[in-house]
């Protein structure tokens, strides 16, 4: 039984166990042709000098200094054959000679005799034996991790071997009978509900090469108690670590902690971590165990935070509290951004939060990501990452939060676009990049585009939005928005799309005008307020008379055209609003409504922002342009 | 033949011509098992949902939200079995519901009917399919690195195959007669004057390996022109790239451009750079051939400069001028230092040179190391590198130069100290860095140490300095240098070293005191001007009236107990003075003159600096303390 101050515990409590749980493995002895990254477990000290005898750093003449004495040109001083002797640059100065006397300062007499017009010192245009590394002399230190050149050097110093940190064994085992063999479930067209592929051991194979580390892996375990144990009993002498994956929570068939606690002795369960909470560990004699939840991202966080720390304990008995995770999430740095929107944290855990980032009016600031702990999207996607600290409830807009980048990220070439969802339009971002620019994309409607831009919260938006009363679209939306601004804002039309009701293929309902969408029958799913898209569904149904508490659904918003379209597709509602694109993208059936201008509004003082001129310029790539052609449901011109 | 205005030529032209001549191979398919690391040449469109189900999100009742219309607390609706469903969190929720209740929001009732208590909206405790990821998105983008997090996404996605950039063939052969390779090498206890260790492959190899890059390696050709042109021949149609190892020069035995020349079209040879002049390209007909110069650095610069280019124009058709050497030399960051030292340039060349860097009062500071091609050391050692333009001469003391990091340093711990040179207090460095903290340490001599200080550009120093009036060690010397400061200035005897001449094994010339450095038939190499061991020297020559004049090789200078006593050793003087631990380490025989104390020196008010007090405490580390007992000459005690 796990004692009851070793559950629910903070990150720095589980450090503190593993600390003294774990000692450090023997260093090992490593060739040094397989060498590169590994770290020095002590000091390393040259066998030989480099270069290892005198060369000539000249063309000319090997000579004896101390017969040069009072040469100068007027008055040279003459050596008689075998006093001298030629040397290539690079070439061994035989030992009788000190010195070296350029081509150009000699001249060859009669009988073999050489003139030499300078006087010189011991030691002249010669590379001394030991110039680059001395026999003796420490080339490398402990703790120093091998690059190509000092790699290269210990060649040359005639060091063969060297004493290096040892690579801990580690086996990672999958559990779970909803678990498919990655490459079975890659060939399934459409898998089973319920079942997943093992995406996660590319996850932690992909941390282990990050951290240079081994790592063996077997096929998933069924949720079975017996062989699971059976398992463990026979790896935990082959092996430093086992990572069991998933089974960690509290369900009837997570059996990897009770197991654990049968074989060996409990250190912790339960982290006082979001994402990451269902992770814990046991001694279980040879190897030390943890159990990496299911979710991917909770799968991450156990990755950086426990199991990263466990493996420097395994291989130098300590590891540095204030850099260990940005080694093990493998940060290019660290910063500060304030947040575009609050974020509500949960007080009592730390809590990650992946975050995108732009620079706007010389502050760079980010948003929040999706969090949960299934995202695996977000953690693909995000620019960094954050720790919330315990003790953290809310975080307002405008915060500061500290966060370790993942990204090396060019702030004076990137912008933020906030705005509408277009799936066609979100393609170009492929495009800003082949111009050496980035655009990061968010996706909060049109209103919620323009209104970001009006408080300076992004450098372009795009909107579609009608205004029932004139019939226009966008103006006058923007002049209300932006006011006496709204001259200072530079608007392109992208391109005209067409709008309509999305349904099931086959049209089961027979849905034909959104007049159908009053029926009883009938249910939808809305988008958020604020969409351009909900803006029209709800001036069509004011043109019909149907007032939207009739309209089953309408309360429940999707935040773009594919998750819309998603839900209609799997039957959790009849029908909703959209483009053409994504109805043609997921086997939708489309009933046409209207084409409206999808248009891109920014202020023209940014004009000169190379982020928002490669946008611009992308607007026009022909490349782009052929995959909006082939989504359909766009034209060029108006 | 080469033309002309194709040789001697700057970089940007070298590239200029490696962008007409180099065409994009085509894209790879690479199986996502693969794919870590790798960089894609197309966006990626998800193959599916993710999750590709309607998952609960909650344990509780499946139920269908139209029937919990007006459901409270107080007037429930009921349920009858068959119309609800219990399910496990993250179980499929059947297509006929569209909700799930919170188990805590329901009561089971009499007959199997269930209460339940809240009124629900479609979707309502549904993780919908798609939630991280729907069908159709772009999950990742052309240009992107798969990262862990994508290379999870990637299968989980049900994408089972990428494109990414091809990996060019690359093929390396080392030419030369000279070269032993590299296990041969190490073998050989004293390999014969002239030869060298094939420690370039590890270099090359190395490069390659961090830039995820596959290699192929052959045993080195002799220098025979056919052997070279047949081994060219036929393996021209192998690979994408051939990289000649050495025989770059214009030496008889320098084949490689020759051969290069004669069987395909030589693009461009000699380059305006320092180092790596002896560069040189041609197209082979099926393989770019590039000429490696064979000094390391040289090497390691081709490889930066043209190889990592031509690499990146052969995966993608082009690269980032303004990026590519950063990448290529694997930076942590960029960021400018100003010089602790004048640096003289080659006026007409661009220059590589290698910095060593702290930063003292604020200010991040840096000196040069040792800038020949030869020098592998420096490249191995190095916090930085800097390429000094074309028409750069002379950078001033204080000058700034922008430099690229190849090391993350921790600026706030780290110390630089420069004074005199001690073998056995520089092994102090280490324990230093066990305990978190880093000393860069420069040899400078006594008088330079204390020099330095009192002008602000170190944190420590270490002098031993007789004065010859009064007898005392360096107290004289720090009153004339600080003058008021001097009370300002902290002291600690690190230890008492043996001072004496070093001379040959078994002492050939019989030198038995000062005086015998005097005799026509004896010459000394002797310590830099301000080396502690100098100005005993001239003391002790002083003490016996012989004139610095009249002893031979007074003038040359050695930086270091360890050079001076090499050059005995090889035969380049006879005698030097230095200290017992040096003439220990290499065999020399020690004739002793003095024991002196050997003092750290540092301003009082750094005491707190983390990287000074890591070095006070490493004084008394004992397992330091027992390096320098076993070093000998050496008393702790005066």
């Amino acid at each position: 039984m796990v004692e009851k101050d070793r559950m629910h515990i903070p990150l720095k409590r589980a450090w503190e166990i593993l600390r003294q749980n774990l000692a450090p493995l023997p260093p090992e002895e490593t060739p040094i042709e397989e060498a590169l990254g590994r770290t020095l477990a002590g000091d390393v000290i040259s066998k030989r000098n480099v270069p290892h005898y005198n060369a000539s750093a000249m063309d000319g003449y090997c000579l004896s200094s101390a017969a040069t004495a009072g040469a100068t040109p007027s008055s040279p001083v003459h050596f008689p054959p075998g006093e001298y002797q030629w040397v290539n640059t690079g070439g061994d100065v035989h030992p009788r000679f000190d010195c070296v006397a350029m081509v150009e300062d000699t001249s060859p007499a009669e009988n073999g005799v050489l003139s030499v017009a300078s006087t010189l010192v011991a030691g002249e245009n010669i590379r001394p034996l030991g110039e680059d590394v001395f026999l003796g002399q420490v080339i490398a230190r402990e703790g120093d991790r091998i690059n190509p050149a000092l790699n290269s050097l210990l060649g040359a110093a005639g060091v063969g071997i060297i004493r290096t940190l040892p690579l801990p064994r580690t086996l990672y085992v999958p559990t779970g009978d909803e678990v498919i063999p990655l490459d079975e479930w890659i060939k399934t067209g459409s898998p089973p509900a319920g079942m997943v592929g093992d995406s996660n051991s590319l996850l932690v194979k992909g941390y282990f090469d990050l951290w240079g580390l081994p790592l063996d892996r077997v096929p998933r375990l069924p949720d079975d108690r017996e062989v699971l144990k059976t398992f463990l009993k026979e790896n935990r002498d082959k092996y430093d670590l086992i990572l069991i994956g998933a089974g960690s929570a509290k369900g009837e068939k997570d059996y990897a902690f009770p197991v654990m606690e049968e074989l060996g002795v409990p250190l912790f369960r339960w982290l006082l971590m979001k994402p990451g909470r269902p992770a814990s560990a046991a001694d279980l004699g040879g190897a030390l165990a943890v159990n990496l939840p299911g979710f991917p991202m909770s799968n991450a966080v156990i990755l950086w935070s426990l199991v990263y720390p466990a493996l420097q304990l395994l291989q130098k008995g300590d590891f540095d509290e204030e850099k260990v995770l940005s080694e093990a999430i493998g940060a290019k740095g660290e910063g500060e951004v304030s947040l575009l929107s609050s974020y509500s944290s949960s007080f009592g855990r730390e809590e990650w939060v992946r975050l995108k980032c732009a620079e706007i009016g010389g502050e760079k600031k980010a948003y929040p990501l999706s969090s949960g702990a299934s995202a695996l999207w977000s953690l693909s996607e995000t620019d960094g990452l954050a720790l919330l600290p315990l003790e953290t409830a809310e975080r307002a807009k405008g915060a500061p939060v500290k966060l370790w980048f993942l990204r090396d990220i060019n702030w004076e070439d990137r912008i933020l676009f906030q705005g509408s969802n277009d799936p066609g339009f979100e393609r170009i971002a492929t495009f800003v990049k082949k111009r050496g620019a980035e655009v990061v994309m968010r996706s909060v409607g049109s209103l919620g585009g323009l209104a970001a831009l009006s408080r300076g919260e992004c450098h372009a938006a795009a909107c579609h939005l009608l205004d029932p009363e004139t019939g226009a679209y966008n103006t006058p939306y923007i002049e209300r928005l932006f006011g006496d601004e709204a001259a200072q804002i530079a608007r392109r039309v992208v391109f005209y799309r067409r709008q309509g009701i999305m349904v099931r293929k086959g049209n089961p309902k027979g849905i034909r005008s959104v007049a159908d969408l009053g029926r009883e029958d009938v249910s939808i799913v809305n988008r958020q307020p604020g969409a351009g898209t909900r803006v029209l569904l709800d001036y069509l149904l004011r043109e019909e008379g149907i007032a939207p508490e009739n309209v089953r659904g309408y309360e429940f918003c999707s935040a773009t055209h594919f998750d819309a379209g998603n839900r209609v597709l799997r039957g959790l509602a009849d029908a909703a609003a959209g483009i053409k694109s994504a109805a043609d993208a997921l086997g939708l059936d489309f009933i046409p409504l209207a084409e409206e201008p999808y248009e891109l509004v920014y202020n023209k003082k940014d004009g000169d922002h190379p982020g928002l001129r490669s946008l611009l310029d992308a607007l026009g790539d022909p490349g782009w342009k052929s995959l909006v052609d082939e989504m359909g449901g766009y034209r060029w011109e108006g």
